[in-house]
């Protein structure tokens, strides 16, 4: 059993930098139980003031595309900037890897022991939602204890990178030269959410390969529609392996921050998301309520069938479960 | 007072083709009296069987990219080869014009007159929501009417795209020649959505120039993530104006039906949206239920201010506004 501090305790701790009881905080934000969860709200309550004020950079990219290596890489270029750097992941597909919850440490080995970053392993058995509500949370956490960089990693294949890319202020895209086959596991409208794309692994007999993808992206985006951001896509080349491409990279998201604090939609899209959060969380409670309800359950599975085949119409089978619904809630 | 006939009567002349009679439904589908309500869908639960046998296609495009002219040419064409064809709008902008009810069939004159077609100006005064409500219903009317082809037109700027994608087999989008400042006006993930894309007003001059948009196009899209349908999106031109290239764009939309219908895509793909249709008619009307709420509302404005203003934690307002919700409904 876990031992639980007051709510003064954390957050003294944190707002002094102490990572033990940042990393205890994380674990009771992470947390189901109903102790944990207002302790967590009135510590969130308490530091909210003083989160904000990091730049948070969304990453993500298929598997294999060296996301680990690129953090590892980019994190470490940023702390011998003097940042402070958090790494966060999200990752559904982590709910299977119960075990290895040292797994994301052992990955980024250098940036694990830097005394300027820290890394949060993903944290498991959550579903999607409970894991952007706690990173969401997570973020604040380490917002409040002073770290200038929040790095979030996804896989670009599920909903999680819309998750991330709703959360963060800059959202970047890891690719690999040799367009075709590795773009298949990429999910549509991935690349129109990108601010950046990097073309990594551009180390040795990759180098003319990823100049040519360079060019390639490069004039395919100029095609597609301009981002709201006023800032148009840009595509570059790196290689976390011989952390090449790093300073390119920085400068790039600075010259992003730059523009859009001055055209204004740094500050709107985080207005936008911090208000997006909140009719998000209604409607997934509303939801939930509704789902979880007994009578739908037993309901929902025969009508779903008969929608599906075309045998009911979805809005008569919606209304009668509304119907359900609402006798037994009203 | 336009008078009531009864469910057994519009049934009866909807099944015959009597154009009059389904006009009439789908004013009754359209109305938001309640008795209306309770007509529409005692006839939609009789037409229901009868209905799902038409090729549904979405078309959409920026103002001025020539829809309408389109849609003439290509509804001309597809009568000529005996198909029945009826048009629909989803334009939430023509909200604003309320007294142009007639503006679609003038806009289409020759396909007006057709006997083979039917249009169906938009629909007004109604909410986003509600016109894709009434177009999914009017669509199946016109199927149970013994219409072959159901050309459904939006304009590609606002979120009228994605509902016209929901409830279609293919979506064709329209774009011009000279790639660049007409794309400012599209959104973002639209291309994405295409089945195939025409470039229009492919005549005269523009011949040249629409060549080399579509081997563009075409590359840059070759870049881009496969469709779920198994089929690559396709480039071609057209001109609707002397009504070049709609056998071509007819074929493409067959060899599409013909794929996506042996590889089990189109039937999966009816079944899934009949499925979203139903949950998001129950999260339509549980999220109506909650902001129409009276306290909700009271309280709503400056919980959303302090949100944006990173105030109030996201999680900890929804709570809020639930807490008073379910109080009040418990």
């Amino acid at each position: 059993m876990r031992q639980r501090l007051s709510t003064a305790d954390y957050t003294a701790g944190i707002m002094a930098g102490d990572r033990i009881m940042l990393s205890q905080a994380i674990t009771v934000t992470e947390s189901r139980l109903h102790a944990d969860k207002e302790l967590a709200a009135a510590i969130l309550k308490e530091i909210l003031p003083h989160s904000g004020n990091a730049l948070r950079i969304g990453i993500t990219g298929v598997p294999g595309v060296g996301k680990s290596t690129f953090i590892e890489s980019f994190g470490t270029y940023l702390t011998s900037l003097g940042k402070r750097v958090a790494v966060l992941a999200v990752d559904p597909s982590s709910q299977k890897s119960r075990g290895s919850i040292l797994g994301d440490k052992t990955r980024m080995e250098k940036l694990a022991h830097n005394p300027m970053a820290y890394i949060r392993p993903s944290a498991t058995g959550l579903f999607l939602g409970g894991i952007a509500k706690s990173t969401r949370e997570i973020m604040l956490l380490c917002e409040a204890a002073g770290y200038d960089i929040i790095l979030i990693e996804t896989v670009g294949v599920g909903q999680s990178e819309t998750l991330v890319k709703g959360i963060t202020d800059f959202f970047l895209l890891l690719m690999l030269a040799g367009a075709g086959d590795e773009l298949q596991g990429i999910k549509k409208g991935i690349m129109e959410m990108a601010d950046a794309i990097a073309i990594n692994k551009a180390d040795g007999d990759n180098v003319p390969t990823a100049a040519i993808a360079v060019s390639t992206y490069q004039n395919a985006l100029h095609l597609f529609p301009q981002s709201d951001s006023g800032f148009a896509t840009e595509v570059l080349t790196c290689s976390a392996l011989e952390e090449n491409g790093m300073e390119e990279i920085w400068k790039l998201i600075q010259a992003f921050e730059k523009t859009t604090k001055e055209n204004g939609f740094f500050d709107q899209n985080r207005q936008n998301q911090n208000l997006n959060w909140m009719h998000d969380r209604i409607r997934q409670s509303l939801e939930d309520r509704f789902y979880e309800h007994p009578d739908i359950k037993n309901k929902l599975k025969s009508l779903e069938k008969l929608v599906q085949d075309g045998a009911e119409l979805p809005d008569a089978a919606a209304r009668e479960l509304l119907d359900i619904f609402i006798k037994n809630n009203a």
